[in-house]
């Protein structure tokens, strides 16, 4: 088996087509295995040898996966995000009203925040490791997942559901607020997903409506 | 010189007492050149010598400030958390109002971010390489200034201002997307701390009023 070829991105339609290959089972298990390792130990403390020990492979055969650590990373970070972009782009579809779809942003960011706690920290702290033509897909698809928010508060300002300057600072305010679960959220206890959507959403519509709730 | 012994924190006043010593006027150099460093290169990839030599010290003189690296950056961190709990304190003192102890609260919180972009970005990347117990240290410091949050929600809402539920997701969510500033803001562009301050200070009302304003 022959290294990937550098080219292959967007990573997940490669692995998926690369013929004859045990990717489609063995990917899965170096992803949670490197998703635990990179919470476990950081980016800069982990290495592929615990990884290749973990899931039962010879340390050689994970370059038939990713060529470095810092492609592990990235596959990783996209992988997920990709997951979350086509998660909240189906949660969306055929969902016409703004208010709606705010609703829907907010309870996918924040489902997505508490369900997967490990794969978001790494997201957080980790990317900063990429070297920048990585870490500038990383923040292009990224993008696309927040303009989505900047989309759904014009469109609420111009329906005169929300208030006067949906600028770029109400959409760093909602998507700091709600990403920073991640910092303090921990799955043991406290509040599940539906209490925190619920809090969100009352919040979140505090903050941009035209005419706010009165408790 | 010997080394400082182990015993003598808290940091800053031992820093300040210790008598003959140069500390007063050095201390400062290796603070702003540790901060530099920590946050060019991060905590994993910095060492002490690098940060000896932009400070014009031998290596093992470095030892006279801190015995490991990690020491610096648990003194560092510290040190900036207690500025600005300081800076807080020193505020607040005198005002029994809870909506304008708020809006110093907040005021507070912005500009130490906005202003401190380094540092901050320091304190949210790199605490979690602290070992237990001085990790412990920065997270009690850091509670007694969160705190403050919760006695000006829970005296806005004894007093009838602020609504119904002042729990810890309304201090976490003020906190989290306040100091969120430090994950996007770049000094050289966009909205300065006025600005800034105003934004928020708005936001926060908005979520935690019991009638909110409206537009």
């Amino acid at each position: 088996m022959r290294p990937p070829a550098k080219g292959d991105t967007p990573v997940r339609k490669a692995l998926m087509r690369t013929p004859g290959s045990r990717r489609d089972t063995t990917w899965p298990l170096i992803r949670a295995a490197g998703i635990d390792l990179l919470y476990e130990f950081g980016y800069e403390n982990m290495n592929t040898r615990q990884l290749a020990t973990s899931v039962g492979l010879k340390p050689g055969s994970l370059y038939y996966y990713f060529n470095s650590k810092e492609e592990l990373l990235h596959q990783l970070v996209m992988e997920l995000l990709q997951d979350i972009v086509d998660d909240l782009e189906k949660r969306l579809d055929g969902v016409d009203n703004a208010t709606t779809r705010l609703s829907v942003f907010i309870e996918t960011l924040v489902k997505w925040h508490v369900d997967n706690h490990k794969e978001s920290y790494i997201a957080r702290m980790e990317v900063r490791s990429l070297s920048p033509d990585k870490h500038e897909t990383y923040m292009f698809l990224r993008d696309r997942f927040d303009s989505r928010l900047d989309d759904i508060l014009l469109q609420g300002h111009t329906d005169g559901v929300f208030r006067e300057d949906p600028d770029h600072l109400t959409r760093i305010s909602v998507l700091t607020m709600i990403t920073g679960i991640t910092g303090w959220y921990r799955p043991m206890g406290g509040a599940g997903t539906p209490r925190l959507t619920e809090y969100y959403t009352d919040l979140v519509f505090r903050m941009v409506s035209q005419t706010p709730p009165t408790d």
